[in-house]
């Protein structure tokens, strides 16, 4: 099979969100179209992906050496000789090459969202749906994947105004939807606006540990380590980015003080920082990696990173794709992860996932369209046909 | 004063050269030019900047964000209030609204380079090299800048062909230029082959204390255990990025095996990323730093970052600000900082300094023309006024 073109685009989100630090009134994401010479089904088989959501798009890069550097490479350098079909690992390789050190999220997203989109192309060429794909590659052997993986649903940003009644408005839409366990932000209000806003879902959920709070990496130490003492008594499912990112030692000062879980990973962008955030955040095993795979390199570093991971004492429920998204459903189905994450209705297109998913009791049913299955996620599955459209597809 | 415009432009440096890791064919930079509606000695004041090189271009988030950050703000919102000349400082906290935490290499080098680009007209509103502006804000207090400043020049590159005998001419060409101290690349070739290049230096410098070497993060941890233990008896100035910039257990490792000083910093892009690398790294202020201020957010970050260097224990002496260009120039000067480093001939025309600097006893002196003094760089000038041009300039 051969590659013939590529078709990038940045797209507005147009978000009214705001959580602790920032609104995403600019937010953008880069989407992309890889087109082949080969047909399933009496279609052009063409890859897609998106960079996930939550931080910008990266057209820059992806126009200006990655996009290129796969049109340049020959189906011998890329294509799996025993299957004919392009092989992930070797365009990896090949968009890897005269790349510096370091500076991983200069790269890592439009790296990730290329090989997101190839990996959509070997699943449509084998007619199976990703998570199937990667299962094969990637799960634990001898374990089949399951029909169905653990969801939890994030939201709860913050209102202007009516915040306490909306939010619940919106967890009460969530549990009638079928969601069990939700994820709300935090650290952006005054403590006892917090604790309020924690205790308004508790009384709806019904339990700590179908709440999980994201603070969005709003507080400095001090407050870091107070905010986690005021809600330790809740026994919460985690506590997710207290702090910078990179500020390891007030994630092991949160770890040691509470009694609860710690979460992190969307703001890693490669094996590397995360191999530093495992062995510098004090964690010992106990907590949540939440690893993007468009943003850091795709599915193959997120392999790297799962393994890394279990090295350090993680268990794999305890690893939980970023991005509520259908890149990031086949993930944790495929390498048997613990709980996707779904956000639904928001993000414009991007959030949620494709109709073939039902959310039941708590879990997410896995679509069976082959590879991604964005075709079947019709407001999103626009803005990819207009894509390849553009390329005369 | 009023920012008009601003333009910026991905020039290729087409560059053959190659270190341990990767070779520079594809690498670019990004330039821009920042108009303004001001006018001195019959000038517009256009500030002009490049991304330092070695790294790519950075024109997509500029298109994308940052400029049109910029050039939304009002003066009410960017300048200072008392002088009425653009202030940096608000400059960058409106550039870095909307921006997620961590990441900081998918934007530092677009807002460093606008950074720069500001600072520049500081100085040229001022009438004021951008040294004395930035000895004035940054500089030890009551210490008067000095005329001129160490400065190593960096090179031996691999080559295919007659390596040994064209490091040796590129040597002696540079202590016949002025230059007494020099920094080789280290780490491509099998060890006899590297102890050779090596020797043939020190036989022309002189001495260990004048020549340094750039592994260009080439070994895992043994091979640069291995290296720095079969180079310590050459007493050598520094061993540069012996390994990935985030593996700070190897630089650890180094640093307590080898007698010499080990150096790094080109790949941190921030101070975040600054302050781990010195945390982890178990220099105990035997370490050579180098942040490259264009790659990692301008000037206003180095300053954070030399004060963070100095709690660490870091002497000013062995800051020594990364890429060979009248930028980093500048900021050694200002900041009162080790060393200066020149790349005279080597990539493209972004490489070295302008006319109005001369080497001498292995001291560069400084500019006199006000801020960056692009303008006496002819080669690269001739870039940055066709990018001014065409915004009718």
């Amino acid at each position: 099979m051969k590659i013939l073109s590529i078709a990038e685009r940045t797209v507005p989100i147009a978000s009214s969100l705001r959580n602790a630090r920032i609104d995403f009134s600019e937010i953008t994401a880069s989407v992309v179209a890889v087109v082949t010479d080969q047909f399933r089904d009496g279609r052009r088989v063409v890859g897609h992906a998106f960079n996930s959501f939550g931080r910008y798009g990266c057209g820059g890069p992806l126009r200006e050496r990655f996009i290129p550097r796969l049109l340049r490479a020959t189906p011998a350098e890329l294509n799996d000789p025993d299957s004919g079909i392009v092989d992930p690992q070797r365009a990896l390789d090949l968009m890897l090459r005269r790349e510096k050190a370091g500076a991983h999220a200069e790269r890592s997203m439009a790296v990730g969202t290329l090989e997101l989109a190839l990996w959509d192309i070997v699943g449509k060429m084998r007619g199976l749906p990703l998570y199937r794909v990667l299962a094969e590659r990637m799960g634990e052997p001898g374990i089949e994947p399951a029909r169905s993986v653990r969801c939890y649903v994030g939201g709860g940003f913050y209102r202007e105004h009516d915040d306490l009644a909306r939010l619940g408005d919106e967890v009460r839409g969530h549990i009638d939807a079928g969601y069990t366990e939700v994820k709300i932000k935090a650290g952006g209000l005054p403590l006892a606006a917090e604790l309020r806003r924690i205790e308004s879902v508790l009384a709806l959920v019904g339990s700590g540990s179908r709440l999980a709070l994201d603070a969005s990496c709003a507080f400095g130490r001090d407050e870091a380590l107070a905010f986690a003492r005021a809600i330790a008594p809740y026994g919460l499912r985690w506590l997710e980015e207290p702090c910078d990112p990179a500020d390891f030692e007030t994630y092991r000062a949160v770890s040691e003080a509470y009694a609860g879980t710690v979460a992190g990973g969307e703001n890693l962008f490669s094996h590397e920082e995360v191999a530093n955030f495992l062995r510098y955040g004090g964690f010992e095993g106990r907590v949540v990696l939440q690893p993007d795979p468009p943003l850091a390199y795709g599915l193959l570093e997120l392999q790297r990173i799962v393994a890394l991971a279990r090295a350090h004492g993680v268990a794999r429920e305890n690893i939980v794709p970023h991005g509520g998204n259908l890149m990031s459903l086949h993930a944790t189905a495929g390498l048997g992860l613990g709980s996707a994450e779904s956000y639904p209705g928001l993000f414009g297109p991007f959030g949620g996932f494709s109709r073939e998913v039902r959310i039941e009791n708590g879990r997410a049913t896995l679509p069976e369209s082959p590879g991604i299955g964005f075709e079947e996620q019709p407001a999103l599955y626009r803005i990819f046909h207009e894509l390849a459209a553009s390329l005369g597809v």
